[in-house]
């Protein structure tokens, strides 16, 4: 069962690694500016989760995260240097694998040390958004989190799902990829549809 | 007494939560972007300042800041939407406001832990200042905190106020409301009168 | 010995608080932003470090490190008022200074409390570089290390010579004063030649 979690922790690391290099490389940057963005992006959220969780940051004693890192920049090395044009919803769509993945991997950290559903699924949040607010911010692009598209709520729906499905006693992987389904499915649904949650009335 | 505390500090997040949804207002932000500044500035000088003094982050295991969040996002809406301009200064002087609580919450929280003076007036301003900061960065705007204008300074006089009441003995709740008010004092009178603090000479 | 690394320490965040401030200066900003951005940049790369670590933050019971804020901030003033032009290297050679200093300071600082050699190596290029990211991040720059010009990669070579030194037994004052000497000069030979690590295409 932990092997799956480290599994699907490296993949969240790596697809958040991808949208970071894919955003570097299209604002021209190079060398090591590149690594700095693909590296806060992918492990970023997780490291202010294990922060403010108090709980030993997940990759001081694990180098695997690294080499995950650096073989998501490899494979866009490979491909953004084979292929001229680079497809415009890519970054989109890493970043909303991304967010998916970690939105499960925060809540289950935070159950696992015995926080209660409501701040884990916070926590999820957190893991799953933070690491791409860096990464625009850094970037100077408007951070996608506060566009107001359908984004950090489709962590909440997946954190709920997550939550739920262990209170009703669904295995630990099952509920793990439902609520990464639901989350992936909600985020494309929004970024398709171009889903907004509005509160305020604007004039235009 | 931890009572009044704990009001003050639910009322200091919920003024930086309100100065944080105007901000994503004029930006014309929507959604989940205005939760997410509204939270980020209404418990993010705090959240660093638990970091940092390595004690439990105040919102783990109370959700009662997320209601005052939500209370705060609630009582903008229900005002923006029914009248038409908006205020200039009001963002302004709710981040007064957040200011003065914060300041003197923060120097509380790191006496209590028996930090020394200085240090306690350093996580005041820390713990006024960085929600304000992010906010700012996030939206995108100058941070207010580096205009020049006396507005960190505020926060170190509020911390001498108070720490300087409370080694003449004075009750912590009399030292608690009249360095709040010599904060707020300070910063509106600097917002009214442009007051800065000159150590450089410019050309113009 | 313990003696050495606390006036190499005092010194990196001199010089950072000094490219802090020059950069504040370069801004036309005034009064607490300078001390903030002098502050931030001298003392933040240092601070994350600790807070991942999970050690006591190294200020929090220390004020020399504040005394030297102020004393760089007094150097700039002195300076930038009796001098029109400011020498626009002047801020990357104090740059290039801080980040030697602190990239040998935060391998140490790890290797202290037991981390192995690879992790001791990442954390030196995050003390070294994050005060920086988040001063350019302020003063809306693009960051310096996002500019694909050997910066953070010289950090790695010093980090890798130190430890690399103490494995072969040479003294910890040698192998610091060489570390830090090979940073400075990869970093000064970067800026000079425009040394840049390529790993994309671009068309121009």
């Amino acid at each position: 069962m932990m092997d799956l979690i480290h599994w699907f922790d490296l993949l969240g690391v790596m697809v958040f690694a991808i949208s970071g290099t894919l955003i570097a490389h299209s604002k021209h940057m190079d060398g090591f500016g590149v690594v700095v963005l693909a590296t806060v992006t992918g492990i970023g959220g997780g490291t202010l989760r294990d922060i403010i969780l108090d709980v030993p940051v997940f990759w001081l004693h694990d180098t695997s995260y690294f080499v995950a890192i650096f073989g998501a920049i490899l494979i866009c090395i490979l491909f953004l240097n084979s292929h001229r044009g680079l497809p415009k919803q890519m970054l989109q769509v890493a970043d909303a694998f991304g967010l998916a993945f970690f939105a499960v991997m925060g809540v289950q950290k935070a159950l696992n040390i015995g926080m209660p559903d409501t701040t884990a699924i916070i926590m999820g949040v957190l893991t799953a958004c933070f690491g791409g607010l860096i990464r625009d911010v850094l970037a100077r692009e408007i951070p996608l989190l506060l566009k107001g598209e359908l984004y950090a709520i489709t962590c909440i729906f997946g954190g709920i799902v997550y939550t739920q499905m262990l209170n009703w006693s669904f295995s630990v992987e099952t509920a793990m990829l439902l609520a990464m389904a639901v989350t992936l499915a909600l985020r494309l649904l929004a970024m398709r549809y171009n889903l907004i949650l509005h509160i305020f009335k604007y004039a235009d």
